[in-house]
């Protein structure tokens, strides 16, 4: 049991590892942190959070674990805030979904004490928000990808791992650049393609009619194109290299198949269908469904 | 009441119409025919069927309803069978998910019989298949679209409308050119970017990394990847023009948002991004979902 863990920002993410941790008795307080007082103070009022300080700098202080659960452009400017006054054998930790651009942002701002932060992303849904929305078993049975660099202290790696352990996660350690050409793939462009879909269509003049007889295979394609804009917004300026390369290859496969249909290729038409299918059955069919 | 219902095809769609329309009493008898003898029995021993006729001409001979609920690239075939012992009097429908393509098969084989056939498309899922798969309630509250064209009687039109609405559907009208062109967008459309999306991952050499990684937006977003792949290849020959017209226009609006990304526009994306899921919502979250 550690003595004091600080949570900034207390959304879904950050609620619900409040919770899961407050449920394994894995500190002895837990103080939280959030833009909005309103918001934090139903974080404490729902018993998620033992504390709410008023300032990042409050939240820090004597802290042995800080976890940063802020929006992914919200980082840097944490990051600055945080170093002014970070206990010096805190260990820090985050939540963001690309890694990269977080790791940049934390070693700018960090000097010496980078090597006390270790770069994370747990896999778990978040089409919902805010303290209202989190609940203790969240991660459980979840992934949580830690991607150290070379001066992260391994040290601070397992004391990172052993609290996710402690949500009822599964952590597993990537480099970041594998991490952001991972989750270019199979989550951030997917989100760009839905999005993409739904406006191409809407912009066009019989929009209405398209949307009336969309079923549900319409509806669960385009279920990530209810995502927060400005999050997808930040997530695609924030590993725009990862997330172009993707979509690019999908445009020239794209093109191909564009191609096939209008030449009536039926035979090639027919053997990436099948082929896509054998895929995603074998990959996908045994996944938990989403929340 | 009617006499006899002729059903040519008894999967899930066949099977489901005749258990609703047993239910409605809509027909005295219900005779079923279907290419594979072992599955026609199983329909008859389930209850599903009244007989099953050993041939296309048994099952219509003296039917007042015909149904041929058949995969689309075999309706032609169909139509030129049934041409040959189809009575003066029967009323024809399909139940095919494309319209101008088959209103040609049917144009061709049928002769003068032609005004007696209403292409007919119920918006009914269809992820599994088979006799044992249907049920009676698969079509209520669904639409079903029917396109008549101008040698089509309005006769049988009524009586294939009073069939859908007996099994519990809603009927509209749309002429087979408008249909084609909506069921590119809403739903062709969807089927083929999912498959290309899974097919361009899996020829990578991380998929089963980016696999293990995918989580329920991912899941969601490719289930129709899952579905039959010689369906598709026959629905993307079968309505070609519309489906390439509606592919060209997603690429071009694909391309803008990579070019976005790669320049790191943010205030674009947010505002493509906000679009996107201001119509999602507006249109969608009151959909039923997929079963």
């Amino acid at each position: 049991m550690i003595n004091k863990l600080a949570i900034i920002g207390t959304g879904l993410i950050g609620g619900s590892l409040a919770q899961a941790l407050r449920k394994a008795d894995y500190a002895s307080e837990i103080i939280g942190y959030g833009r909005h007082p309103e918001n934090l103070q139903r974080a404490v009022d729902l018993g998620i959070l033992d504390i709410g300080a008023v300032s990042v700098s409050q939240a820090v202080a004597d802290a042995d674990m800080i976890v940063l659960s802020v929006p992914v452009a919200a980082m840097k400017e944490l990051f600055i805030e945080i170093a002014k006054s970070v206990p010096t054998n805190a260990v820090l930790t985050d939540v963001g979904s690309i890694k990269q651009s977080i790791i940049s942002d934390a070693s700018a701002a960090l000097g010496s004490q980078f090597e006390n932060y270790v770069p994370g992303h747990p896999i778990a849904g978040a089409e919902l928000s805010g303290a209202e929305a989190s609940y203790a078993e969240l991660f459980a049975d979840h992934r949580v990808v830690l991607t150290p660099v070379e001066e992260t202290s391994r040290t601070a790696v397992d004391k990172v791992s052993a609290m996710w352990v402690a949500a009822g996660a599964q952590v597993v350690e990537m480099d970041a650049n594998s991490h952001d050409e991972v989750f270019a793939a199979c989550s951030h462009a997917p989100h760009i393609l839905a999005y993409a879909l739904v406006d191409s269509l809407v912009r066009g003049d019989d929009h209405e009619t398209i949307f009336s007889f969309a079923a549900g295979g319409f509806r669960d394609f385009t279920r990530i194109a209810s995502s927060d804009p400005v999050m997808w917004r930040d997530i695609c300026t924030g590993n725009r290299d990862a997330i172009t390369r993707v979509l690019k290859q999908y445009r020239s496969d794209l093109d191909r198949i564009i191609n096939l249909i209008a030449e009536g290729d039926a035979a090639e038409l027919e053997e990436i269908f099948k082929r896509a299918k054998h895929a995603r059955d074998t990959y996908m069919l045994n996944k938990l469904p989403s929340r």
